[in-house]
């Protein structure tokens, strides 16, 4: 029987970006680039080249799967040019959605463009019947293609970046984007700044990344966030120019970055990602600690920082109770005898050494489902835990993201419909405690209601899509 | 060193279509389909297949390669639904040009529709420009992709096929197009029938393909040719409805099929090529024998029917002196102390057995640059041909073709700057000659000037692309 | 459902060999000349390569699959080294039969050493047993392996040469071998001579290939033929040694070379195969002509010779009435409701134009099992051939080769246990001849007897393998 | 530029085994369990099946790479049988190395069989010389391939087992083998007990695993260990019969399993290597504290434990420092204006917010060359650290392992010339230390010298290869 294995294991962030201006071998940095932000898209990846000194011509290289399976041994003198975008991207269906992998490229009124997004457009639906009446086609299912019409149908004579402005003002959702055009680079965050994006330096060419860590892996230089609703354009010899071409709204970012998805060791925001998730552990430790523990287990790796800062706060000894597994293929074949919760070990091993009849501390991140957890504390039972109690250094997550994070559907979420004490029944600890929400905003260091926490509120700043009836039908 | 070889020895075919409807394995058949018209184009193959009974969801599966490299052990399952169109397509260039395999899928007005195309536009640039200009995206080079943009422009509320001809009344160009809406197919031949396409069933089923080779390997039997400016719908319980949307113009089918491209069992434009092909030889003999000649030697393959009926009018003996390799990779390493005429003795070898002391008549179908053949005569020479006269079953090539065939350009085309006596004396032979543009039509028994033959003759039936200027650099 | 192809048609060689002496580039060159041989072998590669200058060390690069497959994109600089040997072979066996390619490599007492072997050996049971019961460790299945332990087993301070011909003496069989030793290249023939081999030189390189056109392709002369029972010894500065070892017997090299496996462009045993094929086709054509008949139809291609001598003779036109594709893969995948004679069909097609309401004589080189023709024959009627005699340019199968060739059992060759008109019945053709094994010899211009002819005849020139019993079960 | 990057960061095993017996589908099973010991060994992967009810038919199915890529998709029926043994290997050298992945198969005296060996023969050279001298066939560069010689040679009348012995007695070196007979296992560990082995049960069946992490994967339960000496027959309905050859000798279970090699889950020479892994960690502390230090940060994941123990027993804080990336690929593209310590930082990322402005102690297992921990230390002090005092948590690595683990040359290893103050010099830490080998059998909770400690100290607890001359040179 052939098992599929997420790499990912909970949610899957939608995608990461990546933008190079005035590189010798920006195509070549572009990978390195997404390479290091790898955990933000594991289902394909691509880099668009621009060769400004050849005709302005435009190389294309993109695919599914992990950066190093689309690239591998790849020859970089098919992407000429010394600026380019790439992209990585989790993608939710099977069947052949290469059509779906970003950046996508096109020739429309203005030229030769390309274009790679991060995020979610909650009017794409709408946006799309309008434009598909008035005689525009749609060769993919992503929302992302709608954006590109609507710079196309702006005419061509005005100014560009008024034209991508003007699109722009059209679409509701949250967005960061980089744009390739035959002369520029433009990169862009949504007027509530969900999704972030950042710029560096790198000698004496100008980086756009999601995250620094990709600033780190090239030697590259953190400049600065592009702010909430700036649209910066990257030109000529390096000249920057920044425009704010929406009106002035309440910012939202992200706040399930910190929690989960953005890597350890970037800064996102302008926050150290590391800093804050040990803080929410301390927190959730004042918060819920856990009387005659013995000691505090990460769930590896998400849930190591908190863990760590559980453990400093409460004075509790850390022990690797869970060892996770670095070899794990994408598929794997079991006996039709089947193994008992053969899908959770593959990648996590209970360590019987650090677990033998104590009183254990589980900190994880989040509970999805229920399932999973259900079964790691199944594992540490049977390695000999005698009690388990289970911390979560976020909030419950009982609402879905409609902001570019692949979530499941409220009614999958076991915190929409089951109390702390049903979760804790379902999955089988002694106690069970989440960080409340003014215990994350204390560690995020930030006003309470001053990011989007939708996902453990329902409060969604921007609204949501509207899918009365013309959501579609899956294409491919 | 790396050497490149071309499976096909000459000119290179855009396309062969196929499309099936009310079959259980539509996409199963589509794909054997093509592969018996595998020799219409090399370098790319699709299916995109309609599931009915399931919320109209299409499926696509393309990719680069043969046939059988494209779906290599490929589970069909994936491609669900009793309707399919599929392609195979020769592409010029290297770099990634997946985008521009075919079928083209797109959501548009009048729903989602997946088109492939066998044929060449040549007012597509001029449309693309004015597309372009009105806020149309164009994610590929191809010149098929147009027709989708027009069709996606007209008001969805006047019936499709009204729709469908509205898009076709504004291209100039050969072409058979097969396309694939929700509740029916459309297949349709330009007002000139440039391009073959015909009709089939199997069973239940109709079938339509390039040529009737693909009948042949499903077993299913040939109906009839789609009309030149015939519109066939296929729908419902296959109905068939037959519309001639276009003024009646001159027929112009494409001579070239007979000389080089179909299959020699296939029926195209309702002869049987075979036929033909040994007339080609017949008329060849008449026109130009050889005094004293020994043997009469094809050159395998496309050559060997014109041989034999070379062979049969002179009565001279067939011989087999030049043996086609059947193992033929994509590439080869060559020592760096290269070998004589290396790519040439890849394919074809000849066989000193039939050659050695013999006035030879070497039977080709066409000369193009030249230089193959000039190798192909030292080949012989050196095996121990005594006198070599070389005879071409066509009209010598002078103009390149701008309706669906990879010509190189005219000046390219030996014989467009050479006299014959030039051309004997370049590739070495003691004699050479063409074949008639009279004795072409004779052998096809047509009236001369009732096909299109302006690749002999420059007369090109619905004139030439206008190339002024906008000509596009290469866009990937 | 898929269906496997077999790229051979009928029977299936066992190997081709080549051998290359100082040539700065060996194992390029042995990679082309196993390419021109690779209708000898299509199930795996392989090329050993000896650094004389460093070391002596030896490479080894084989797989799987065809040549261009297995050398794919590979680099030679990974195969360095002046002198090279090479192997190309067919498996009987699915699953992994790796260790069964060759060349074989092993460190003995002599030294290293690398040895390839185009036969079959009737006494490797025995030699293996006594080998396994001796202490020797066997890794393969193959027969080849007792060689080289039977060389390993002599005294290593007795000259080598010495040494392999101990161990030649004790085998029985049919072997042509090519052997690389630290210092030398050793080609050797069996007594009976009943594979080819032969001597070529391209500047100043030695070469040995099973058959000539391995030359044509590298530009290299052809020397003459390595003698029944002689081994010939390439060392130093290009000094060959000739040694013949054996007490001169009866030779009877394999007529089926001619009727079946070399090329025909090949040079086999001192004889050009194309003309000694044509007059197979002439001798049948005057020992049983077909009255009233139209046309000559070959099977293509093994029977394509023999077809044109049987034309020729009978003054009758040949005609192309079964066309062979030429892109066949490995695999197909084919509706769940079932093509009648799909497998047939995928090869070749039947060419109404050349067949409709004729009398068609069809000419092929063998009959094995009965089946395909059958399936042939079908088809062609149904293509509207009026009457169908089959004349086949070669005795009746009877018999398995045990000396190297890959044939069905006796009881599954259909003219063992069938006469002519039960075999004409059984494949539905109007009438049946083959060739006489006199005019076998006639056709070959050899005294009958002179050659193995045992799979016509049941006359086993050396002997059949005692199989009692210790038969081994297979392995892999 | 591709750049490879090694997986295993410094040292590297070179082999796991897995045996299983009586169960359905014991290749699955024993697949599973190299899955689990896929840090054993990444370069090569094989499993030996023998069906018992079909004729003793052994099937085989090896490859070059990691389990799952070696076994992707792989259709286990092609393994059928109750019993396999499997083998996880790194090797050593480029080219095709295929030859050398274990298990090894061969056709024997005492029938057929398969070998698999995790460890390193002291004796080989001079073992193969007198077989090779004897008549002996080696086709691998493997030291292994000379028990399957030894036993091969011995009299096939005597018991199974008795010849095993005598083979194994000849033997010198650390080994643990498995062996797949028709009728029976052998599980073997040497006298002196160098490589781990034990015994688990599934259900009704046996299995044998270098590691226990790989009965945790199957739910299987560990039984015992293998005995430094014992040789353990699995045979007919479970029956388990046990052996000890060899005279008593002094065990000297490798210590290095505990510090480096082992999964931290697994249970090693009866003891759990995270609970011993820690205590190194606790004893390094006390043994060489660091004064005004703010936290302790691992590298991961190989020094994570022991910097638990640090920290723990130190009371500082644990900071997760460097950050593990988990895409690291086979190869990187580099752009040619290389990036400092890109192969460094491909890896671990430095994590600034748990550095900046701080005195950190830094924890990991072992030095080798120097060059990686200095590229380290570069890392961590650009990202702000401001004192950087590294620990290690074994003592220095002074002596290559002849006894299976794939060490630099005694000249490479940087303590092997280097004070401990010439090695922090040459890092760039403000002060180093290292366990004591004392502390070292501590946390093991051992006594002083019962364990091979040689890579520490140089005393080899059973010799070393003597490598006289007759080092062989490269084969491959």
């Amino acid at each position: 029987m052939l098992i599929q294995i997420n790499r990912s294991d909970k949610f899957r962030e939608e995608c990461g970006l990546m933008a190079v201006w005035n590189h010798k071998e920006a195509a070549n940095i572009a990978y390195l680039g997404l390479y290091a932000q790898q955990h933000r898209g594991q289902e394909g990846a691509g880099v668009v080249a621009l060769n400004r000194q050849a005709n302005s011509k435009f190389s294309i290289h993109k695919g599914r799967g992990l950066v190093s399976d689309v690239f591998e041994e790849f020859d970089f003198n098919l992407l000429p040019g010394d600026t380019a975008i790439g992209h990585v991207r989790y993608s939710t269906a099977g069947g052949n959605v290469m059509s779906n992998v970003q950046p996508f490229f096109a020739e429309i009124s203005v030229g030769r463009m390309a274009l790679a997004h991060n995020g979610n457009l909650i009017n794409a639906d709408e946006l799309r019947a309008e434009l598909i009446a008035d005689g525009s086609i749609f060769s993919s299912t992503s929302d992302t293609e709608v954006v590109i019409h609507l710079i196309a149908r702006n005419p061509a004579h005005q100014p560009l970046v008024e034209n991508v402005i003007g699109a722009l003002k059209r679409v509701k959702g949250a967005y960061s984007f980089v744009m390739l055009f035959q002369d520029r680079i433009l990169a862009v965050r949504d007027p509530a700044g969900l999704r972030p994006l950042c710029l560096g330096r790198l000698g004496d060419s100008y980086i756009v990344a999601s995250e620094t860590c990709a600033f780190d892996l090239l030697d590259a230089e953190y400049v600065r966030d592009i702010e909430a609703g700036e649209l910066v354009e990257i030109s000529g010899d390096n000249k920057i120019t920044s425009y704010f071409p929406f009106a002035r709204q309440k910012e939202s970012p992200c706040i399930f970055e910190y929690v989960y998805f953005a890597r350890p060791d970037s800064s996102v925001f302008g926050r150290n990602v590391y800093e804050i998730r040990k803080r929410l552990g301390t927190e959730l430790a004042r918060e819920s600690p856990v009387k005659n523990a013995d000691v505090v287990v990460p769930v590896p790796d998400s849930g190591t920082a908190a863990a760590l800062g559980f453990a400093q706060e409460t004075k509790l000894p850390l022990e690797l109770g869970l060892i996770r597994n670095h070899y794990v293929g994408r598929t794997f074949i079991e006996p039709k005898q089947t193994i008992r919760d053969f899908g959770a070990k593959v990648k996590l091993n209970p360590n019987p050494g650090a677990l033998k009849g104590k009183v254990i501390v589980v900190v994880d991140d989040s509970i999805v489902r229920g399932t999973t957890s259900r079964k790691l504390v199944a594992m540490l039972r049977k390695a000999g835990a005698k009690e388990i109690h289970m911390r979560i250094s976020a909030p419950p997550t009982t609402d879905p993201c409609y902001y570019g994070i692949d979530t499941p559907k409220k009614e999958e979420l076991i915190a929409s419909h089951k109390s702390v004490d049903g979760i804790a029944e379902f999955i089988g600890v002694d106690s069970l405690a989440y960080l409340s929400v003014e215990g994350l905003y204390r560690a995020v260091n930030a006003k309470n209601g001053t990011m989007c926490d939708a996902c453990f509120t329902g409060n969604y700043p921007i609204g949501t899509p509207q899918m009365q009836g013309k959501k579609q039908a899956p294409l491919f």
